[in-house]
């Protein structure tokens, strides 16, 4: 059975507004040393459990954050969350976490979730398929009046606080490296629809590649979706097709491009290069590294707790913050 | 400003409590259909959003689940996590998911939150320290008495509901393949301090070795943490001192020792072969990737949401579930 605070103003021989009083601000000299140790030790013993539904129905604040994050498996969003839920431990804050499963129409349910759940503030990276649909999503913030900070995946023209990478100067970056070492045919495996990321890489590898003075063939470049399955499946027309280099928009795509061109019989770097995008964890712990854009999540961690802190103390000036990223050069690219 | 029941009385002109009864139950024949359509319409145009912690006082239930992970960024467990996430959800309860940070101080510091927060249930995978604490945690959770599965990481000869897989098994399968192979000089990687996983997996390494007669030399041995560093760092004497294989009691263990046997020179299968556990889906992706020892998610997944639910809806008896793990071969193992 849980205790309740009645429970323990019944054995105490006190009022209930005592013992919350008491339990809530033990050096209240509105009663007796003896009183209080009374019931304070009541409530060690009974193992008394504030219920915080309760507590935040009166208070408003629950010291509660609530995380929306797009896909738990996706190792990009597993370590942002795990930053985030450490520092904000180190606020005093809990954080709830959860996953929309990349599907947009959990994005606006688990905002009412949270909500009704009293938390504080909002961290949210939209589902990547929200594009199209940013307008629900906005005035269902905007009408529930919670702060809230958007991270990584935000919309176009939105004016709403927000941290973000710049996607443009990432893949520029990357594509300049393999223009660099020499390479002229360079295929370019991305995602366009749907996906905000998407379309400002895009435009990252087409100013590299202008500026290089590069022809763009269509036929090396493809687009498909974030993950391993689509560099797997269109890579090899692109090699067939004469590149000696391909630029993926994220690390899954370029494993998925890597492995294929392991079974056509050629390898990377000597055959053909690769650079990623995310800069995962696994790249340190292989042998054959893939050069890749970091997007620092401890950075992005941070940098969004900040703002939501600035925005629940009550600063109405929205701010957005563009983060730059930083090419990390392994082993997959070969000099022509 | 936060909508309430009141605002809607008001301007409806009936009652607080019938517009409570409207929106919980709108076949309620209590009230006219103009009344009821009058309370609806104002509720949606006002965006009203039920109070779940208001909501969760009177029902005593909240239709959600406290989640505790000990870290996310183990890609084991983001993904364990997904999975409940998504298979909870079509039972129509929401998750909630906090990190431990594998820190058994916050095993107890979380249950207490989430039960604060009215879960209905918990799915608990305890952090990797927390042996030696273990009355702590559980003592903590029966007197909350609130419905709870242990998965995956369990404490000794512990009388509760749990879900874990056979770590014997696992390890004896994945050494006694190595010997099948004709390997006789088979090094260990391992956890033993602290880790219950890693003590069964270490009986099921000694098993098959004592079956296949093979002498177990204590300098090819080594314990540490199921991490990266430590494989990498603890490898090379057991090359040095004649392993032909190493026995890897998780992926990023093995994932180190490859690594490092890259850097001095040797190659994985030709000189040295490999077995890991976890299965990481990242082997999949990879052109010489990791024999493992799989730990099915889905299974574990819906094995715990269904006792669980058992549990919640008033099962006494305890139910200890073991699941058997699955040797997966890939390139990583050569025939000596």
């Amino acid at each position: 059975m849980k205790v309740r605070l009645k429970d323990i103003a019944e054995l105490a021989n006190v009022s209930v507004a005592a013992v919350s009083i008491i339990i809530n601000n033990p050096d209240s000299t509105r009663f007796s040393d003896e009183t209080k140790e009374n019931v304070l030790r009541l409530a060690a013993e009974l193992n008394y459990v504030p219920n915080s539904a309760a507590q935040s129905l009166v208070s408003n604040k629950s010291k509660t954050i609530g995380l929306i994050i797009p896909d738990l498996e996706n190792p990009f969003f597993s370590s942002l969350a795990k930053r985030i839920e450490i520092e904000f431990r180190n606020y005093g804050y809990t954080v709830i976490m959860v996953n929309t499963n990349e599907d947009y129409r959990n994005d606006a349910e688990l905002i009412r979730f949270l909500y009704g759940r009293n938390v504080d503030g909002m961290l949210i990276a939209l589902s990547a398929n929200t594009y199209g649909h940013e307008k629900d999503v906005l005035e269902e913030l905007e009408k529930l009046n919670i702060p809230y900070v958007l991270m990584d995946r935000v919309l176009n023209d939105l004016e709403c606080n927000q941290v973000i990478f710049n996607n443009k100067v990432g893949q520029y970056v990357a594509t300049k490296h393999l223009i660099d070492r020499g390479h002229t045919k360079i295929g370019y495996l991305s995602v366009r629809d749907g996906s905000l990321s998407g379309y400002f890489r895009h435009l990252g590898y087409e100013k590299a590649m202008e500026e290089g003075e590069l022809c763009i063939h269509p036929e090396l470049i493809k687009f498909g979706s974030f993950n391993y399955e689509f560099g797997y499946r269109e890579t090899e027309s692109i090699v067939k097709n004469g590149a000696t280099a391909i630029v993926a928009a994220n690390d899954l795509i370029a494993f998925g491009a890597i492995k294929r061109i392991g079974e056509m019989g050629y390898s990377v770097p000597n055959d053909i290069s690769v650079v990623g995008y995310d800069n995962l964890e696994i790249n340190d712990m292989l042998n054959n590294g893939l050069s890749s854009v970091d997007q620092n999540t401890d950075k992005l961690a941070i940098s969004a707790i900040e703002l939501l802190m600035n925005v629940m103390s009550g600063e109405k000036e929205i701010v957005k913050i563009v983060l730059e990223p930083r090419f990390v050069e392994r082993e997959s690219v070969k000099t022509v």
